[in-house]
Formats: C-alpha cells, structure tokens, sequence
C-alpha cells in the first residue's frame, strides 16, 4: 500500500534535492522522514524501532556528505530504511521486504547509495576500512567513509578485529556508534556498560571538566601549586587522553557523545569531521524506536511488531477460530525448561537472541543457567564447550546463517574434542522476508561433514521435542537440530517425551512407485503432495530421514531394496546436502536408481515468504508433485496457475 | 631422541613434585627447564620460541595453582610444551609432534591437565569463562581458572567476545596476557600499540604513581588545597580507574604490567591474585625465545625453525643434490608480486600469516598495497569485500583450517554480493605434524555449496600460477584457490602464465577399465599409482578437474560414457567433497557407474608427516594402487609392508 509523504519529504527523490534545504528545514523533514515510516510500517510491516532511532542521523549524513561519492555503510541494515526512502527509494518502499520487492536491508544491486550488503551485523567498520584504503591507495582524499554501527553489533568480535586495524590505517574513516543500549534484546556486557557508564553519568565528560576545573582553581594557590598543576595537566595530556578512553586506545579519536536526535547538532559536528584526518569514532546517543511512545517503551516487542493501528498502537493479530500450531521456537523454549528442570547439567546459551530464540523463557525461569553472551556467535560456540568440558550441558541457540559464523568454533572447539554441546539451529531454511543473508541455507552441507557431529531436524513439534530429549542423554557427543522460522503442524504439541534413537529415521507412509526422502519440517509438504497424489492414484512411499548423520542405513537399505525411482527433498542447499548424503550412501552400497534431488539451487535466493520461495526453489507440495509426475509417468501434467 | 633432564627437573613429574620445591629453587628449574626444551627441540623439532618465553610463567603458574583442579587454559599452544614437561610428559616429549606420538598442543584426551584442547588462536577466555561460570554454578568457590593468552591472540575478535561477556560474569576468571609483541610474525594493531605505550613508557603505572605523588604535595598547602585534592581523588577513583585503562573500561580489573621472566614476582602475584574475586587481567611482558639468543633477535625465523645446532644456532637443511620443487606458498607469494606488477588493483591480505603465506614478498615489494590485519580472518574477508566495492582485487590469503572462522563473512560479504575477491587457501588437505586443529579438511566442502563461488585446486605449482592469472582475470567473481602445506613437484616453476578457462579440467593420462578423478596437488599421487599400474599392465585414465565448482561436465561425460569404474582422490573430506559433488552430476545425469571414493574420512585424523596421514586415510599412491586393483580385478594383491 503507497502511503503519501509529507510536503518536503514528498519532494525529495534524492539527497541531492535534500542538500537544497535549509538548516532550519530540517527539523521539520525528519517529523515528516518519521511520520512516513510510521504510516508505512503500519501497513506493511517491516523493522520498525531501528528505523526510527536513526532518522535524524539519515537526514544529517546525507545532508552532509556527497553521497554517493562518499561511502555510508549502515552495520546490520534494520535502520536503513530512513536511508532508503531518501536515496530513490520512497516509492517503492511500500515493497519492502515483499517478494520480488525491495530488500529490508541495504543491498548493493539495489542502488548505488547501498555501498555495502548487510543483514548480519558488525560488518560495517571492516567493509568501509576496505573502501577508506581503497580511496587512500587511489589518491582520493576527500572522500568520505562513514561506517554507522549500533552498540550492540560493536560487541562481535568483528568489530574489534576492524577497530584494531583501522587504529594503525591513517584511513579517512568516521565510525558512528549508535548507543541505544538495544539490539533485538536490550544489549549486554561489559562494552554496554562502559558506554551506559560514559554516556548517562557523563563521567567522561564530567571528569575532563572538573579537572579543568580543579586546576584553575589550584592554581590560584600559588607559586607552589602552579607547579604541581602544571605536572598534572603534562600527565593528563600524556597519559589520560591517550588511554581515557576505549576507542581513544585503539587510536580512534573520540567524540561525544552527543544527542542522536539533534538534527542541528549532527549537521554541525559532521562538517566539523569532515576535516579531520584518520580514523575517529563519534558516539551518538539515540532512542530506539524515538517517537513512536509504546516503541519506545517496549523496545524489543518493537523492534518489528508487524502490522498496527499507528493511532492506538494495537498490534494486529490474525484471529484464528481453531487453536494454531505454534512456533518452532517457543516449543525449543518451553521444551528446554522442562527438559532442564529434571536434568541440572543443561544450561542455555544465545547470542542476543533471547526474544527470537525463545531462550528467553529459561532465562525467566532459570536465570543462573540461561545466558545471554551478547552478538557473539564465536563466543557463544566456544563459551559453551566451556561448559561442556565441566560436565555442564549446554543448549547453544543459534540461527542457521548466524552459524556460520562460528563454523570454526564448531569445528576446533566441540566436534574434534567430542564435547557434549546441543547446536539448536534456528531459521534453517528459507528464513523468508529477511532474505538472502538470513536464509539458513548451508547448514545441512557444512555440518555433515564435521566429524562426531549428530546432524538431525525434527518434522514437527513432537519430533523438535523428542530431539531434545534424546540430545541431553548422555555423552551424545555434539548433536545439531535445525529446525525453521515459523510455526509447526502440531496445536496439541505438548507431548510426553521419548528417545529417537541416533540414526534413525521413520517411514511415514507407505508407498509403491517411488520412495519421497525427506528431513525436517519440509517433509510436511511431501505429505500434503502425498495426499494430492494418492487422489490421482499416485502412490508414493514417504520416508522421514531425522538424522542427516549418521543416515538411517538400515532405512536406506529398505529404500534403495525396493524403489529405483527416488526423491529427496530439504530445505536446504542441494550441493553437498542431504540428497547428497543419500547419493553417497548408494555410491557406497552399489545401489543404483533415479534419484531426483530437490532443495535449494546454487544461486542466492532473495526474500520472500516462505511458501514463495519453496516454490521458487522448486521444493513446495505442488513441485514436489510435478516432480514425481515427471519421474513417475515422464511428464508434468500441471503448470503452476500463477 | 631421549634427552637427560637436569637434576631438578628429573625429579619433576606432575606439578605435586614441583610443589616441593622452595621458591629459592625455582629460577634454578626454570633454567633447566628452559635447557630441556633446547636441547629437545633442537633434535626433535616443534614450536621453539613461544615456550621458552612461558617457561617462568609455566613453573610460576604449576607451582602456585592447584592444578589440575584449578582450570589451566592455553592459548593456541605453541607455548605449552614446559607445561606438557611439567605434567606426566616429560619421558615422552621427544614424541612431539611425531605420527603417533604426542601432539604439539594441548589436547584433552592426552592430559588432565589440559583442560582445553586448542591450536587456533584466541579461544582461551572463552573456554576458561565456561569452565568459570560451571565451577560458579557448582558452588566451587575456591577452583581458579586461568587463561594465558598472547598479545596476538587478543586481536582476534573471539577474544574480545569474551572480555565482553566476562566482564559481567562474577566468575573466578584470571586472564593473563602475555605479551610479547609477537605472534608468527610480529604483531600489528591499535592494540599492540596501545599495549606497548603502556609498557614500555610505563606510562599507565608513572601516571598511577604520579598523581599520587602530586596529591600528598597539594595536600600540605593547607586545607584549601586539601578539599580540592579530595574532589581529585573522588574523581580519579571514579572515573580515571574505570576508564584509564582499555581492559579496566571492560570491567576487568587490571594488574601489571610485570616481568614475566621474574619467577619470583610471578609466584607472588599470582598468590595475591588466588584471593581477588572476579575478572582480572595481570599483564606479563615476556621475551619470545627468551635464553636462546639468536632466537630472541630473529623471532619470526626461531617460532619453529627445525632441527638445528643447539651450540652454534646453526639450522640443519637437507642438502640436495639436485634443484628441488618450491613450497606452493612460495609461488604464490612470487607470482602474486608478478601478478600486481602488472595489474594495479590487486591487493594481498593476510590475517597475521606474513611468512607463512609469504605474503611478506608482497609485503616487503610493495608495502602499501599488502595488508596484514592481526589475527583477524573474519576482518580481513569483510575488509577485502570492502576493497573489491571499491575496484580492487584482493588476493585473500588464509589457511583452510583457519578460513573456517571467516565462513559467514565469506558467504555474506562476499559471495552474496559476488565481488571480485581471490581466496587463497593454503594449508588445504593434511597439515602434518601440527595435527587435528590444522587440517584443512572441509574446505571443498564447505566452499563448494557456496553460491557464486568458484572453487579451483592446482595439481602442481604451474597450475597455481595459472590458476591465480586466472583469477585476476576481470569480474571473476569470488574465487578460490587451494592448495597444501610443503612442496610442490616443479623445480622449474617460473613458466608463463595462462589462463585455466573456468570450470576446465584436464586429462593427465589416457586409460582403459577405470578413470581415476583427482583435484589438486594429491593428483601426484594418482600419476604415482598409475606409473607403478602401468608396469603391471593395469592402465588406469587419470582426469585432474581443477575445478570442483563449476565442474567440467564436458570432461565427465567424457569419463561416464567412457568408464563404468571411477575412483575419486582428494585431500580432503569425502563427506560432501569433491566425490560427493561426481555422484551428484552422475544423479543429475543417469549415470550410473562404480564410484569408489578416496579422501578423508569421517573422524578426526591427529598428526604425523603428510604421507603418513594419506596412507592412514586410505589415498596414498599405495592406497590408490590397491584401490584400483580391487575395483579392477576384485582383490587386493599387496597389504602394506608396516
């Protein structure tokens, strides 16, 4: 749905048109810049609370800098939308994050103002160092290069690795952190309450004015005074604006902080550093969420609310007449309290993703075993082997695509010493509007192949908790399930709990013709395709693998003995995945038979939801269908009505 | 070789000997201890610096813990090898890093007292503050857990990750950081900067010292002065020990810097620390190579230098009598400079690797367009996606096993946004002596379910040269190229470049009964096999892909409709690998064949010489021999004479 602009806002197209404002405008342009995504959001969807934390920023930085000659590269990209609707983008942004839509986040072949793609976070420092000493190496010095990064994404440890080495680069390169004290979840550790400390008590600043202060009031003492104010004020310059200061001793210059929502401010100390050389940091204090009162207030319920009534705020919800199965999620969090509450070894572990995991629950219920390591997947990987070597047993959340970035800690920390950590990988799959970065679409192939890794995914809600249940026995070594975004297929989910034993899978009906091989919850499509078929007089066997490793050998065998037409299907990438996993049981076996192998393709897949872009892939019940038509009676007798 | 320990030490077996000793006897341990490794190593081999610059801190840290039931934890492991003397292994050191033997780092299954198995960098105060948070939960208020992490290691964000997080735990955590300026290669950064202002100009502690000083001065002027002292003071208190030091801004308390050479001082703050709760950092200078003079001027050359003159300092080459095959880093460091002479966009970035790479050819020719970033391999992938925004072409050069810890950055920075960045991955397939953690044993796997993402492997050091002008080629893409540890087969390399269309392979030898696929370097191993085949009158087709992604599917239809027997060779993973990748273009196209496939297998395979770990691995030229007369002929006609 197009919503209208307010008056200026509605005339500029481009910052090009935004510069020809006046400084006395530009107040009024960011109520309006708000105002629109409100009314947008509300209709929409979208992340929301980012957003609007960050508008006056957006107006400043494009008001002061040539962008797009000037590289602006916004960390994570959920406050970007700002940033969109003023580069090109206001009339298409009520296609955001809709498939074949615009991106939710800032997306390079989308336009040339998205200098760099995000969607996981901490990114930004290190991408905009690259362009600094690209500029530096070509000679141009008066571009800009801004990285903005929230406090949150300043925790990972990418982050630090870019301070480290911007520090010593003489690199034309301003960081602007945007302390809002959230992420998702409020942020945590020991950086937020530096800057919490610096910020709200003003110490830093308080301490540089009151020894000012001091001295000039010492040094009315006298003679005597006078020098020993002088040798204080020579060790404060040597010393204490050196080493004052985090960023100050990474060799960041330090500025601020100062108030995010000052458009007047932010115009004036952003031409100031436009003229200062090297890397500096400015820290801009900011309210997620800023000028939308219950956003606001309830900062994570914001943070994408879905669609509102923007006068009253209500959420609206989908009123369903039967009760709905529920999210994945939530059956994780509420499985991981009752599993803990008769196991004391479990503990839970996430990466800043309480509300989005659902380890939130535990963290309620059980806050002395339940942590929050902040946006530290690494961290959170190695932390919990930690754990593991003292007898604990950790169940470590993590989304797929956020896995790979602690591959290696996988990898080096709990697989080649078999410890005993539980990886729940949620989002696998296609995570849907979030889109390319956020699909959890390599898992299946980059965890197989770990060594004592168990690789498994549940169908449904029953199969998510009995995993669970069956991870925590004893010594299982590593044991990985992914499961998707969204919700089950199961409203009476809360079942008594059994084993599934390690390594095997489950036929879920029989069949004759051909053998459909599925895992995780997109087996639920070949069984909708199943029940399509069988009305056509199709009847296919359906065969629930569970565990991707160790595979099912015996179902396999059973397979392979009585079907020389196959399917797989995952939701995941077919290069190295699970239907591959079943071509090398065969290779290693001497079976042979037709094995169509359907999943994600190699190509990167945008957003969209779910449904759509199964379809796309060509893994959704109706393709599925098409599929074993074809390799059933050789040709596809339906094309899609769409 | 056994070597004769001096009096002392051979009386020490577990750290319950060591205990035993007075303190007056420890400078005269640690001289001997430093001698043991010398005269070790010098015969044996390993890691030679890095111990003999722990060897106070290893007897201090033995002689004042309770270990095993305090929690030693330590960093990468190159530094352990007094520790491992220390605990039970000093009869079996000579075993170090030899095939079957003990390994060259800490290892769980080897030692109680190697509470964290470890060889990557920087996982230390995570492991520690897991360990930590068990021991809180567990009410074992007395049990010390202390990493000892180099200056180095604390640049890799996994580090920071884990200050962050500890910084609000109440944990019983000691982080000592032992700070020698060094990793490999020098240490570069903000903070090796900041970490030398502080100790080398003792600037932090004069100034600590300083105020003091001043402060009892002003307070004689009368009580004027006394009052202002006092504001001074409340401030200092509040804000200067907060904020004046980086580790302290993360609520670390912060000791040091001292002399970690001083076994005496060690032991005594080590003591005081056992009674100060919480997170603390004491900071050790030390010396890497400490007490071996030429090892301590030339650092980087005396980090593993081999077998040498323990008298002289003379290091033993193997005198050949003919021109030998260069190692592959070599080629790639040469032809790398070749390359950028003539194209200017090219870049070389190394996470910390100079030397190891070789990179530092690049370095040394051409200093500003060759980056090392720290130990950084997340950071330096962003920041070469960054380069390539910005029309560069960097030349990404991180080992197999460690680019694991840049897999997100890989597939979000780079891949997703398909910018033109070469990825050199060396270390591929077995490492050797270094062991588990070092293998690159997934990378085919793990990269080749990348979208966007080609995946190449050189045979032989001609084919690295061309790979690479391959590479640099325009719009490529994200590129990878891999290749092992050690030599090539090419003593005459230095040939014109050309390039490898992609997605080419190659027919090394004509054949009949079976094909024999190989990727990359391990292909040598096959021409091996097929020579000795030959003169038993097997004739075997052997096919070089060089391309796992995109495959040459020209060459394998060639292969299957001409071979119904393939083996598969490579030196990597067989789950998901490059034989993996055979079957599924064999699924994709009805092929049906005998495919027997080679690589590593599902385990963890530990240390030993590279032909050593191939033959265990079953894809040595022995191995490949009999695996052909098996699929040939139905047997196997030799077993191994071992």
């Amino acid at each position: 749905m197009e919503v209208k602009a307010g008056e200026l806002l509605e005339n500029i197209n481009y910052p090009s048109d935004l510069k020809k404002l006046s400084e006395a405008d530009l107040e009024r342009l960011c109520k309006e810049l708000r105002q629109y995504i409100i009314d947008v959001v509300s209709v929409n969807g979208g992340h929301f609370g980012a957003s609007l934390g960050v508008v006056e920023l957006s107006v400043a930085l494009h008001y002061v800098l040539n962008t797009p000659y000037d590289q602006l590269v916004w960390d994570v990209g959920h406050q970007a939308y700002g940033h969109k609707i003023l580069t090109g983008r206001r009339s298409v942004f009520h296609t955001n994050r809709v498939y074949k839509g615009i991106s939710g986040f800032p997306k390079r072949g989308e336009s040339e103002y998205d200098t760099f793609g995000v969607g996981h976070s901490s990114t930004s420092i290190s991408a905009a160092l690259g362009m600094a000493v690209a500029s530096n190496h070509n000679g141009e010095k008066d571009r800009q290069h801004v990285a903005v990064i929230g406090d949150g994404a300043m925790t990972a440890g990418l982050a630090f690795e870019a301070l480290n080495h911007a520090g010593i680069e003489n690199s034309n390169l301003l960081v602007i952190l945007n302390d809002n004290c959230m992420s998702i979840d409020p942020n945590v550790g020991a950086l937020k309450e530096y800057l919490t400390a610096i910020t709200t008590s003003r110490q830093y600043n308080r301490f540089r004015d009151d020894i000012g202060h001091v001295l000039a009031k010492l040094s009315e003492l006298g003679p005597n005074a006078l020098q020993v104010v002088k040798k204080i004020e020579k060790s404060i310059k040597g010393t204490l604006l050196k080493e004052s200061n985090l960023f100050e001793a990474l060799n960041f210059r330090y500025f601020g902080p100062i108030d995010g929502h000052d458009v007047k401010q932010l115009v004036k100390v952003l031409k100031d550093l436009r003229n200062i050389p090297g890397p500096k940091l400015l820290h801009c204090v900011t309210v997620k969420g800023k000028g939308f009162a219950l956003a606001e207030k309830d900062q994570t319920k914001w943070h994408a609310p879905g669609l509102f009534d923007k006068i009253t705020g209500e959420i609206k919800k989908v009123k369903a007449e039967k009760p709905q199965p529920p999210k994945y999620q939530d059956v994780f969090g509420h499985t991981l309290v009752e599993l803990a509450e008769k196991n004391p070894a479990i503990m839970g572990v996430t990466p800043a993703m309480p509300s989005g995991s659902s380890l939130n629950i535990m963290m309620k219920a059980m806050p002395d075993r339940a942590f929050d390591v902040g946006i530290a997947e690494q961290h959170a990987v190695t932390f919990s082997a930690g754990l593991a070597t003292r007898g604990k047993l950790p169940f470590c959340n993590i989304y797929s695509s956020f896995m790979q970035r602690a591959y290696d800690q996988v990898i080096h920390d709990v697989a080649i010493q078999n410890l005993n950590v539980v990886f729940c990988l949620d989002r696998a799959g296609m995570a849907g509007a979030d889109g390319a970065t956020h699909h959890g679409a390599y898992d299946l192939a980059y965890m197989r192949c770990i060594p004592n890794m168990i690789v498994s995914a549940p169908m449904n809600e029953e199969e998510l908790r009995n995993l669970m249940f069956t991870a925590q026995q004893d010594n299982m070594g590593p044991f990985s399930i992914r499961y998707p975004r969204g919700t089950g297929v199961m409203p009476d989910w809360r079942r008594p709990m059994k084993v599934v034993p390690v390594g095997k899978g489950r036929k879920v009906c029989d069949g004759e013709e051909l053998a459909i091989l599925t895992i995780g919850h997109i087996g639920n499509e070949a069984v909708k395709a199943c029940h399509e078929l069988n009305a056509e007089g199709i009847h296919p066997a359906h065969y629930d693998l569970r565990y991707l490793k160790p595979l099912d050998e015996e179902l396999l065998h059973e397979v392979f003995a009585n079907f020389k037409k196959v399917i797989t299907v995952e939701d995941g990438c077919i290069q190295g995945g699970m239907g591959s996993a079943v071509l090398e049981f065969m290779a290693d076996n001497d079976y042979t038979a037709r094995v169509i192998r359907l999943g994600i393709p190699d190509k990167i897949i945008e957003h969209g939801e779910q449904p759509e872009l199964w379809a796309e892939c060509g893994y959704d019940s109706f393709s599925i269908v098409n599929a074993v038509k074809k390799i059933v009676v050789g040709v596809t007798t339906r094309t899609m009505a769409s």
